[in-house]
């Protein structure tokens, strides 16, 4: 079995808003709730830290000070011994480091960043389209059981391709959206189903 | 990227041989040079198991005071926020917990046992036929590139698929019949062979 986890409102809050409050910078608050193209959103991002004279550097020491939500480093405690896992996520390696570090280096794939010389955040680079869903279908392919769980829009095609997929904390308009996934409001909760999961034959 | 790792030979002894010494028990000595057929092998070892009335539990005792190699464990504490990295390997889930624990609890695709409820071992499970093969394939079908290491025939096909394979410690006749994958005698090389890698284009 593999448990499939989205990072970002799931285990560790939201980089950008962090990033936003601790910058000062409101315009880094816009999500894809608000601009629901995720390229055009980077791009407005990367121009925004550009304006600012905001380097790589900047930001992860920003995320540096950031802390994995309350009970995630219990729970990633609890589920290192028990079930294999990767975190599946829309973030960027150059940022997620200090928090895989808290979380005990679990196995993460995302995305990366064109960074100049100079330290400026210049672009992105996707691997993949639809990326978590196919990490899961890989996992299927490789005749793994998959769980997974996330809370947004972005790991609901994940969430249906595994065999238990878990909403955490979703917002109330992804919970309505997809009433077919089961919701869970703690780890605990987590916990239960993948060892009931875990238990099925 | 991501380093596909086998374990036994490569991070830590190998398994049934620490197991044969540590019961005296020499048949549990044979390996895939002794009995070509894995399942055969396995068959083999679990009536001998049986025979001398080991259960799930004297086993997981022996291997709980094996250690990893000389080296490993720096090495992957190198390799932890460096490189994205997963073990491929033919061992049983319920035989690895104490080495991975030493490792740092790095992700593990292998294989599993069937256990009686007394702890008698009555078979095993194989995920899949190839199975390391078709994991780095998995990967490069998630737009990463790979990178692998293994020590013998079993890794062959793995290292042979990877866009870098890496034999280390090869016995002689694996080296002569592979002279197209490099040989690395120690981690150093190994990590040299990673940044190499990563920086390439």
């Amino acid at each position: 079995m593999i448990m499939s986890m989205d990072l970002e409102g799931v285990l560790v809050p939201e980089v950008w808003i962090s990033v936003a409050e601790r910058t000062g910078i409101p315009e880094l608050k816009l999500t894809t709730r608000d601009i629901s193209d995720y390229n055009a959103l980077m791009l407005h991002r990367i121009k925004v830290l550009k304006e600012h004279g905001l380097k790589i550097q900047d930001i992860q020491d920003v995320i540096a000070r950031m802390d994995p939500l309350p009970g995630a480093i219990e729970y990633m405690e609890w589920l290192r011994p028990r079930f294999q896992h990767v975190i599946l996520s829309d973030t960027f390696y150059e940022f997620a480091s200090p928090l895989m570090r808290k979380l005990g280096w679990p196995t993460l794939f995302c995305n990366s960043l064109q960074i100049a010389e100079n330290g400026e955040i210049t672009g992105y680079t996707m691997r993949q389209l639809d990326g978590k869903r196919h990490a899961v279908l890989a996992f299927k392919q490789l005749n793994f059981r998959v769980a997974a769980m996330g809370d947004s829009y972005n790991d609901t095609a994940m969430l249906k391709e595994a065999e238990l997929g878990m909403l955490f904390r979703p917002p109330e308009k992804v919970r309505l959206a997809f009433p077919e996934l089961p919701v869970v409001t703690s780890y605990t909760e987590v916990m239960d189903h993948l060892l009931e999961f875990a238990a099925k034959p």
